[in-house]
């Protein structure tokens, strides 16, 4: 065990400093400190431990110390292979489920079982039109039963392929896709099929396992990621641009506050409006009124729709109860630590989970259905009102730091900020500054927080890189926390950018009524990745080109989570070189290492050769971004762009 | 490492311990030895290692030593439940898979694009109207294919239960996982459900996960299970008793031969055929002809059903090509050693993959669909033809000994045993004789060997055990090929039995022309332990009584697939004891132990509480046998029997 590090080594963000201090002095343990005192396996974290049986668990030691071959015979690269696939199907197959969920709801809103109302006609009808689907003279339930149904169609078909892929894939990937067999069937089959493929005594070809891989990130990107984002839209409305406040600043000592946390806006958004309902009530305790801020994606959907703000990322989620004046955190699914429930029997915190699936030991269950959402919320936010008069003053301790960001940029978002440039043609602005050099290219910054990473150092660190070598930044999940909290997200923010960048944001921002746009780009949660891949599909369509073609990249510098290897790999099917800075736990094996990160003449089979864009493993951000711009040159001078 | 142990301290099974020497004297490594030199990971063993994101791997150390919560605060409880229940839906999606490849077959052919002839109308008339699908008046095709459809619903509905639970499953236990919510929706849904509940930051509440694990149990057994078991049946015929015979001595050095190993029968049947059509081909080279021989549960579909000879099971597969006499090895999916190709190298054997997502590095692979069916498998035995001249005389040895035994055990042969004895009231005797004592109860050994066991050694003593004390023994799988190897499943076997049993074993051979039955019914491959489900299910109901009720058990000694914990939890389900002889990686965590082993009475959940059966892990066959026998006293004194 290592001596505890000081919090400033653990997160750039001085909120969470401070509660990490006031913890540790309260005898309270959190991720950050839990991550110091566990010790990570040199099998496991790199990827050459197999345990799809009980011969094993069998490790394969690197240099050939040491038997090489599980007692099956499965080499190093079969294994590791297999491993990778497990966990990009463990990310699909929370991004289908998500998916999945909306699409019921949609269901039973039009059937009149379910309390919400859709908000958002215009997106209604586009994708419906985009699925074939005729809207003459049909009322928004008949068209909303009709594109759910076609959504549940994914889960459901035995033959041909995903009606959302279809729906959103450049048809030159869709081509690429096609002739090497690569085409999901279903999101469900495709899951079991992907599992049944990797058990013990399957698939053992590493580069046929590693081409199931492509599937399942096709699955994700598709039946999950565009699916969540296109029938969210429908039902909650497409974002705009909104100002709000980020840090753990933003909980209020004076009200009750709320925190949500997890992934699927359904219940968030009825915490919202339970929370405006019973204002009054929290008053009568003695509060000022209810506050609920959002913390991981939860956050993030709020954030984009309705301005909410966000007290923190992924890894620091347990931190605003250690405010002292969290009356409850609700939570769904995902990224939901068990550790917070330790945390908050602390405190006077309810921890409440909400789904029959996802419970936590010794937290109040508030069972969430659509149908009973109103009566579910209403309970959450009485709960949380109670929860106020139990607070104890002498543990109140709330750091005081906000800052601004602007956020809410979705694909029909940003194509109307660039009409203002030109109305006619409204893609123009951003092609030809492309073009003529003032931007060279742009990436994603995406995912995660790490406790085993100094909290939003490794995100921001790129971000700056980036954006002074003039390349845009786009930014979703808990990455886009990190950028907002350091000022990135603001107008103000565009004083780090090169001049080429800067220019283009001042531009677009002055014809829209800002100062400039921020130089990160807020496009929201992790299943909103799907926003980028449209806005990259858009620019390939204006240009005649592939998307691999496109000087573009997406990068996660804190990676934790297995969704971000599952959209991770959605992006490189796409042709899109993706970032990581954590070891995803292939390094293990040579092969799939090639496979993955070499570059198509140094290796036979790579996705960058089959694709067009391959991984990026690098721990230092500075050197990421300098791999990452050397490739987006390289992608430049493929258009004959200097 | 340790020092190579003789062979006959790795199996029971001479032929195989005779090709060990062999393969040692020629420098291959095979599966035992393999197993030898590697060491077992105790984190990983006992279930305590969780790697499902990128925080870290995390172990928690037994005893408190160590940081006893992972980086996201996850206790051990939740680490190996989560790890449970992960292994299950591996076995579960392998069996699913399976059932739903029969079901499109079976539509293929029927819209006459597969060429195969539906052989069991009687089953398909009996499932069919299980199924609530009036037969009357409809051709074979159009039952079938409604069958079919009925079944393919069970991977698509997304609300009520699946078809082939309600077709299959006891009454009582149907409205005890009604009550408590764990009847499946559909079988793909419940597989991404189950990994989109286990991933990081999903459920970590370990009751509750282990809840999940039922459900998954009861997509295994009727998802899985008895829709492979009934649409096989439908296609290829319900089998009836045959003679065959066991052991490596089953290879024939004048003959080409070709052995299948694998799961699904769709290929192995064509093997079959084409060998039969090309058996004067192989003449021209100088063979005798073809001998198709089985391997692991391959070898038993055709074994049932057409009295195909079984070289050997799992753990040994890849002796047969040490014969040197094994002109080809044709695989499909689940159980297959990548091993098999390092050993194929050294001789002139071909090792053939056949499914597109089932390959191994190095081998060839002839792709097998449905459609071409008779292409492929004609191909797979002209290459196997091919291979024969280019044996090496000096490296030929076949190990001599066969033995001979009886399978074919269906339900419907059974009860057809039991009609000689009483036409009117077939299952009377068999209650009469678990009424009198003379049969005390009844125990299905399943499953697997494993090469860290003493190959066979487990699974025969825990059957002499059993046999001696007069519980009649069913078998399915590798286990059924060790009875059978060691003369159980042959007639002379009833001399290990206690008085009671042989008694009434020979009675009832008597009545249908055998000295008697075999002491161990052999009732098929890992699928159809659907067979013993629907045996128990149909005791139950002449009983009125529920099947946990019953004085019966499972038991998988020498376990190593997730396949065998799928199925085991199915039984668990239905409230039937369950041993296992290997640790199912669940030791590290006191309260899953607890949860799936302690009785009703000692712990306030538990799987004997809710369901009537627990887990029994024991290494040892004869202590096992023991409390085998202890909980079947009991649940005859629950029956008011002696």
């Amino acid at each position: 065990m290592r001596n505890k590090p000081d919090v400033n080594e653990l997160t750039m963000d001085t909120g969470v400093q401070q509660l990490l201090v006031k913890a540790r002095e309260e005898g309270i343990d959190t991720a950050f400190d839990r991550a110091i005192k566990m010790s990570q396996c040199g099998f496991g974290s790199t990827g050459v431990c197999c345990r799809l049986c009980l011969e094993g668990p069998c490790r394969i030691a690197p240099n050939g110390k040491g038997p090489q071959l599980g007692v099956c015979g499965a080499n190093v690269d079969t294994i590791v292979s297999r491993n990778f696939l497990n966990a990009v199907i463990q990310g699909v197959s929370s991004h289908a489920e998500h998916a999945r969920e909306i699409a019921h709801a949609l269901i039973e809103i039009v059937e009149d079982k379910a309390p919400y109302v859709i908000q958002d006609q215009a997106k209604l009808n586009s994708i419906a039109r985009g699925l074939g689907t005729p809207c003459d003279g049909k009322d928004v339930n008949e068209l909303v039963k009709e594109v759910a149904h076609k959504a549940l169609e994914d889960f459901q078909k035995q033959s041909g392929t995903l009606n959302w892929l279809k729906l959103h894939a450049h048809e030159k990937s869709y081509k690429n896709w096609q002739q090497l067999g690569l085409l999901p069937v279903n999101a469900h089959l495709e899951i079991a099929k992907g599992i049944a493929r990797m058990v013990m005594g399957g698939d053992a070809d590493p580069a046929n396992l590693l081409l199931g891989t492509i599937t399942m990130g096709l699955v994700d990107g598709y039946a999950g990621l565009h699916m969540s984002t296109d029938l969210q839209d429908i039902l909650f409305g497409s974002p705009r641009t909104v100002k709000t406040q980020y840090r753990l600043g933003v909980i209020k000592k004076e009200k009750v506050n709320i925190s949500v946390n997890g992934h699927i806006p359904l219940l968030a958004e009825k915490v919202v409006e339970w929370a405006n309902k019973l204002n009054e009530e929290a008053k009568k305790v003695g509060a000022e009124g209810i506050n609920v801020i959002g913390v991981c994606c939860s956050g993030n959907e709020l954030l984009m729709r309705k301005g909410i703000s966000v007290a923190t990322n992924y890894a620091s989620q347990e931190l605003p109860i250690v405010t002292g004046a969290l009356e409850a955190m609700v939570v769904d699914i995902q990224c939901i630590m068990p550790g917070l429930q330790q945390v908050a029997s602390c405190y006077h915190t309810e921890l409440i989970t909400t789904l029959p699936y996802a419970k936590i030991s010794g937290a109040t269950h508030v069972e969430f259905t659509t149908e009973t959402a109103d009566e579910a919320a209403k309970e959450i936010v009485l709960r949380a009102i109670d929860n106020f008069e139990k607070r104890d003053p002498n543990k109140i301790d709330i750091p005081e730091e906000v800052t601004e960001a602007y956020a809410g940029f979705s694909v029909e978002q940003i194509i109307e900020a660039l009409s203002s440039v030109n109305a006619g043609d409204p893609l123009k602005p951003l092609v030809d500054a492309i073009a003529g050099g003032e931007i060279v290219g742009a990436v994603a910054l995406v995912g995660c927080t790490n406790p085993r990473k100094k909290q939003d150092k490794y995100n921001v660190e790129l971000a700056m890189e980036l954006i002074k070598n003039n390349v845009l930044v786009v930014a979703t999940g808990c990455s886009a926390h990190s950028l907002a909290k350091f000022g990135l997200m603001s107008p103000e923010g565009v004083k780090y950018c090169g001049d080429g960048l800067r220019g283009v944001l001042t531009a677009i921002g002055q014809a829209n009524g800002l100062p400039a746009l921020p130089p990160a780009l807020h496009m929201g949660s992790c299943v909103d990745n799907s926003r980028i891949a449209d806005l990259l599909t858009a620019l390939a369509n204006y240009l005649n080109v592939s998307v691999k073609d496109l000087p573009v990249a997406g990068s996660c510098p804190e990676t934790h989570h297995p969704k971000a290897l599952a959209i991770g790999t959605f992006f490189l099917a796409n042709g899109v070189d993706v970032h990581v800075g954590v070891n995803p736990q292939v390094t293990g094996s040579e092969f799939v290492v090639n496979v993955l990160t070499s570059s198509k003449q140094d290796f036979p089979v790579t996705t960058d050769g089959l694709f067009g864009g391959k991984l990026i493993y690098e721990e230092d951000s500075v050197k990421a971004a300098e791999t990452i711009l050397d490739r987006i040159k390289k992608k430049r001078r493929g258009l004959g762009l200097r």
